[in-house]
């Protein structure tokens, strides 16, 4: 099976990673709009606009499946891109939610969801865990860890200073929802930040769990294939790859 | 006089501020492609061709001269966008040299460029300066600013943490080249963090000066006309222009 991974930039890949890690497709098509990330502080037509733009490019490949690795891109386009699209077009956001709830809390258990500002202002994280009957959730912008992840600063003082900048108010939480691809990568730190005590909530590990329920059609393969596209610095874009994966 | 002001985004409405101040023009038409920013981490084709595209935004009105306030499209686009278009391109990087040379300093006092990615790597700051007999250049690229000013971050621990990052090994300047239209936000900030004691090169006050100097045709106006038009989120940049101008 051959599958697309959409992402604003470089962050997907750290979706790709757990997709990799669990040997469920082919083929795996990776396409960064690296030209136009990020979409994270975006207006909401544009995001669809870029988002239907992707589509031309997965165009090119007889994909069976796209997966939107992009938090943002998940919450304002994923209707759009399935009306327009001969394949389904799976987001993160679902996933998250659902592995959350897999996970057991109770239900006035401390929520924090961290995103961009696009993705906490869909309030789409929110919504869909207080119809689950979730009743303390904390939603928190911190788009500044994007850049920062992509500058490749993972740890010391300035991430600590950009944690307590964000996070010095915060209540303690039972569980984070990393909300941007980026933050996996600072998944640890964050968690640090909080004790060591918060679950992670990933969204390539939950979009494997979701994709493992639902599909039984899956045997593990031998190995994955993976392509890797951009709209612009395709160089830099495999370079993160390679240092990620 | 009618002028365009391009600008990959918000920061640009720094220089605006200083044309504004001299009263040079009758109008300014201020086009920021904030769908797209930010340029500086971006290839140079796509910071060429996204700089041809703004030009046939400027079609629609009858400007007498552009100034592109961006320095990455300074850097880079500026020999191309004159080709292509009925009135003068001006670019920051030539005023700020000359604004640098203007101050006097000695050939060997130290000068600090501080900019995006793109701007650094292009080295149109360095080579100028070199060719002016300066031996004392140190160049850093220091990308993370600018979100912190898109986030309204102009002072605060987060920013000297940030400061700290970039600067801790850096030698004290005699000048600082501030390479990118967000840095005059934190201007003091940074001149703060070397004791007060370098000279700032900013490119709207550079930019003035320049134009005074060449263009005898200006006489001051009891007023501009500000337009402001955007790629995205137009409403978002014009309460930015509400705060900064």
């Amino acid at each position: 099976m051959k599958i697309g991974v959409f992402d604003s930039g470089a962050g997907g890949l750290s979706v790709v990673k757990s997709l990799l890690a669990h040997k469920l497709f082919d083929e795996i098509i990776y396409y960064g709009d690296t030209a136009r990330v990020p979409y994270g502080p975006k207006d909401q037509n544009t995001i669809i606009r870029y988002s239907l733009e992707a589509l031309e490019f997965f165009n090119n490949f007889e994909i069976d499946l796209l997966i939107t690795a992009c938090n943002t891109v998940s919450a304002y386009a994923l209707a759009e891109m399935n009306a327009q699209s001969a394949y389904p077009v799976l987001g993160v956001i679902e996933p998250g939610v659902l592995a959350l709830e897999n996970s057991l809390l109770n239900k006035d258990d401390n929520i924090l969801i961290i995103a961009t500002r696009a993705t906490i202002a869909s309030k789409r994280y929110e919504n869909a865990l207080k119809k689950l009957g979730h009743t303390n959730i904390t939603s928190l912008q911190t788009g500044l860890f994007v850049p920062l992840v992509e500058e490749g600063i993972f740890e010391g003082k300035l991430l600590e200073a950009t944690m307590e900048h964000y996070f010095s108010e915060i209540e303690q939480p039972k569980a984070i929802i990393l909300g941007c691809t980026h933050f996996p990568l600072i998944g640890e730190k964050l968690k640090n930040y909080f004790n060591n005590e918060p679950l992670l909530i990933h969204s390539g590990e939950a979009i494997v769990e979701y994709l493992e329920a639902r599909y039984d059609l899956f045997r593990k393969k031998e190995a994955t294939d993976l392509k890797i596209f951009a709209s612009d610095n395709v160089a830099g874009l495999r370079k993160i790859a390679d240092s990620w994966l």
